[in-house]
Formats: structure tokens, sequence, C-alpha cells
């Protein structure tokens, strides 16, 4: 193997790259953090459960015409991606009102929203990652106005594919954030992860929590919820992947 | 005198309509308040001061062709208004970071933006007017995309005149936040007040806060400094009112 370096340790993944490569390889930490780091506890397990949950929910978009990141899982916390330019922005789409937009707005959490609602997030951990809006993208650079309706558009695409997947072994996907990079060639695609650490999940038959909040909110071990959710996952779909 | 009633007391004015009327009659009141309420002290004088100078503004306005709800000045602290059915937005105007936008976006208070930046926030106390975006106007049925458009628009060419009429009295429009309401007709109407509670004033030489930034901040007496804007805009304007 060659000299690989660290090019990123961030909350939940370490991203290493190889020289004269555009392919990094990312190690998914057993680690939680929340309010933004504040809180932050070792957990054994969690990195292999959410590279396994990223790696099949990316092929199964991947079936439905989503590019993203994702080259191949290497172990069962490695993965395999395209090295990509991140755009600082956090895109929320929201099917059901839950934690920062009920409280914002005063929603009853579970209220079902009549449409996907998108909200963008400045990714910038100084500053606590605002919610922005429009006129603060185009101020602060981070997406022309055409590229800011792709990522709205391809959003809301994920959205779907999504709720499809996760409707198929009894879950509600209630929320949800991703993040974007740009190719070399100037293409959006789709990266980062889709975990329960940045999903809302929410059981069909019982309405538990499949997720992070298990953390946040300090309702019991996160462990077993992704591992819930690692096995609906694998026993669906193991076979068309 | 027909018995008047009291239709709304709110933090800055004291709203009464007569039976049978859609004039409303306001007083200015002689109080401040800051962070929601939770900061607030009588001060005499502020009232009359206030409603000159949103008397003032209002006529001005009107002789650019932006119509208003002002109908005349009655006495020194009280107006008579077209009473409108108030959309619940508070739409800010931004030409220079300052206040929230600062400390949000993490830019320097004073810093130009190179365009104006349009800033919606859901004016509802009991959620401490929170800051929003377009897609929670439209699950709000706040407003619907074409008059959130025309409340853009309208915003930027109150903007546009506001920023022209302080330039000739020395003043630098840093930011600003507009209410409007709907006529019986439907149509969008510029209303409440422009005044140093709703509009950050610098003084152009010095760059001294002439508005209520020196309440929030304890920076001294707010009467004085609302008194020096009242004096700038009768000497200037008085005549071609
Ligand atoms: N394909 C990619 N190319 C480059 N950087 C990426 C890619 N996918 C994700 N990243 C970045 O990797 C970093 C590590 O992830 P993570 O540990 O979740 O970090 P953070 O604490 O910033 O959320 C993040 O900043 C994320 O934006
Ligand atoms: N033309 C109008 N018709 C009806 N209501 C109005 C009009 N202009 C302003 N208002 C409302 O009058 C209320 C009183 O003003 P104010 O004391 O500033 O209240 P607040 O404390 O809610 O800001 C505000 O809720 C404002 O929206
Ligand atoms: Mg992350
Ligand atoms: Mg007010």
């Amino acid at each position: 193997m060659e000299t690989e370096v660290l090019l990123y340790e961030g909350k939940a993944k370490k991203l290493f790259k190889k020289p004269d490569s555009k392919e990094l390889r990312v190690e998914y930490l057993d680690q939680a953090t929340a309010l933004n780091g504040q809180k932050k506890d070792a957990i054994q397990g969690k990195g292999a459960l959410n590279n396994q949950i990223t790696s099949i929910l990316f092929q199964l978009l991947a079936q439905e015409g989503i590019q993203s990141h994702f080259i191949k899982i290497i172990s069962k916390h490695e993965q395999l991606i395209e090295m990509v330019d991140m755009i600082p922005l956090e895109v929320v789409v929201r099917n059901v009102a839950a934690g920062s937009f009920s409280k914002r707005l005063g929603i009853e959490e579970g209220t079902t929203l009549p449409q996907p609602i998108v909200e963008f997030y400045y990714k910038d951990d100084a500053l606590d990652d605002p919610f922005i809006n429009d006129d603060h993208i185009a101020y602060l650079g981070l997406a022309t106005e055409a590229e800011r309706q792709q990522l709205r558009t391809l959003a809301l695409t994920v959205n779907r594919a999504l709720q499809h997947i996760f409707a198929q072994i009894d879950i509600r996907l209630i929320d949800f954030k991703i993040e974007i990079g740009k190719t070399a060639q100037g293409h959006l695609l789709l990266a980062d992860e889709i975990s329960p650490d940045t999903c809302r999940l929410w059981d069909m038959a019982t309405n538990n929590h499949l997720d992070k909040d298990i953390y946040r909110r300090d309702l019991g071990d996160i462990l077993p919820v992704y591992q819930e959710v690692y096995n609906r996952l694998e026993k669906e779909f193991s076979s068309c992947i």
C-alpha cells in the first residue's frame, strides 16, 4: 500500500488519500456526537453499522439512477469513495415535523407535512451550522442559483427514493440531511453518508425512534437500534445489491 | 367622538378602531422594548418622535409611488391609518452586515453587502419571531409564492427609496424591517411603522448608531438620538410634504 495521508478527521469519519488518486478511503469511527460536538461518546460497533448502512443505501440509490461518491465497501468499517470538492451546505428534507423544525415553528413533532420541506444550513462548526436562506447562499458564494435549484431537486429525488426504500422495511423517513460535492468536471455528486446519524427514522408500527435522537435525547443505547436498521436493510436488500 | 375600541396593544403602539370605519387611530407609546419584550423601559417622548418620523417617511415614500397605510398625523403621538389584514411576516432588508446577520454568519458588523439581502421572519412572539425560508412561508400559509415575490420586490423598492431619503440627511441605511398588510381588495399595503425602532441608521460621518441599538446594547439614551433623526428629516423634508 502506498503511503496514505489523513485528509480530514471529522466527528464521525476519517478520510484518507493516496497520492495521485481521486479515491478516498473512509474509516467510520466508533464515536457519537451531538449538539455540534458538545456531547461526545465512544460507541463500539457504531462505525461498522453506519458504514454498512450507508453502503447499502448508496447502492440502492444508484439503482434508482442517483449517483453518489460511493465506490465500494472494503471492510466492515471502511469504504472507498470518490473525492469531491464538498459544498459547505447541509441540505435537509422534512416529511414530518420533528426536532429543530418543530421547535422553531411550534409544530408538534409527528405532524405530517403536506409537501416535503427543504432547508439549507451553512456547514460551519464555528458558527454552529446556521440555517440560511437563498440570499445568504448567494452572498456566501456557496452555490449559484442554478446549483441551488439542482441541490433542491436532488434532495427531493433522494427523498422519494429513500422514502420508498425505508417503507419496504417498515420505517417512516421523517427527515434527513445530505451533503453534496462537486466532481473535477463540475458535476454535483451526492457525498458524505446516509445513516441513522443523518436521518430521522421511525418504526412504522410503534413510532419508536430508530436513529440518533436516541443518543441526542438520552433515550437509551443506539447500538441495538442502529443494528435493527441494518438488519432490516440487509434482510430486504442484500440479495439485490 | 364615537366610542372607540382598543383593537390591539403592541409593544410600541396602541391601535383604536371606530365602529363602521376602516380607519384606525394609532397611539405611539413612550415605551422601548428589546429581546422580544424581555427588556422594557418607559421613555418619555419616544412615542411622539417615532410617530413623527414614521409620518414623514410614509409621506416621502408616497411621493415615490410607494403606498402605505398612512392617512394623516393627528397629534404629536397619534396618526390615522388604513386598517389592513396584517401578514404575520417581518420582511428584513440588509445593505450592511449587522446584528443577528453578523452573528449568524460570522460577518463583521459594518461589512457592506454587494447586493441587498432579504430575510423573512415569522411574526410570532411566542416563537420569538423565527427566521424562516420560502418553504416555511408556504407551509404556514403566510403568503402565496406570488405574494412572497411581491413582498420581496416591495421590500427592495422601499430599500432604494429609504436609502435615497436617508443619504440626503447624511445617514446610512444599514438594514430595516417592514410589515405588510392586505387591504379588503387583497392588495398588499406597506403598514406598521418605519422609525429608528425598525431601522439601523448610522451617521455617515461618524458611523454612530442613530437607532434602537443604543437601547439594545446599552450605549446611552435613545431620546437625543431619535430627536436627531427627526430634526434632520424635519429640516430637509418638512417643506416638501
Ligand atoms: N466524497 C467526499 N470527498 C471529500 N470530502 C467528503 C466526501 N464525503 C464526505 N466528505 C467530508 O468528510 C468529512 C468527514 O465526515 P464527518 O466525520 O461526518 O465530518 P463532520 O464532523 O464535518 O460532519 C465531512 O466534512 C464531509 O463533508
Ligand atoms: N394598518 C394596520 N392595520 C392593522 N394592524 C396594523 C397596521 N399597522 C400595524 N399593525 C399592527 O399593529 C400592531 C401594533 O404595533 P406594535 O406595537 O409595533 O406591535 P408589536 O409589539 O406586535 O410589534 C402590530 O401587531 C402591527 O402588526
Ligand atoms: Mg458529518
Ligand atoms: Mg412592532
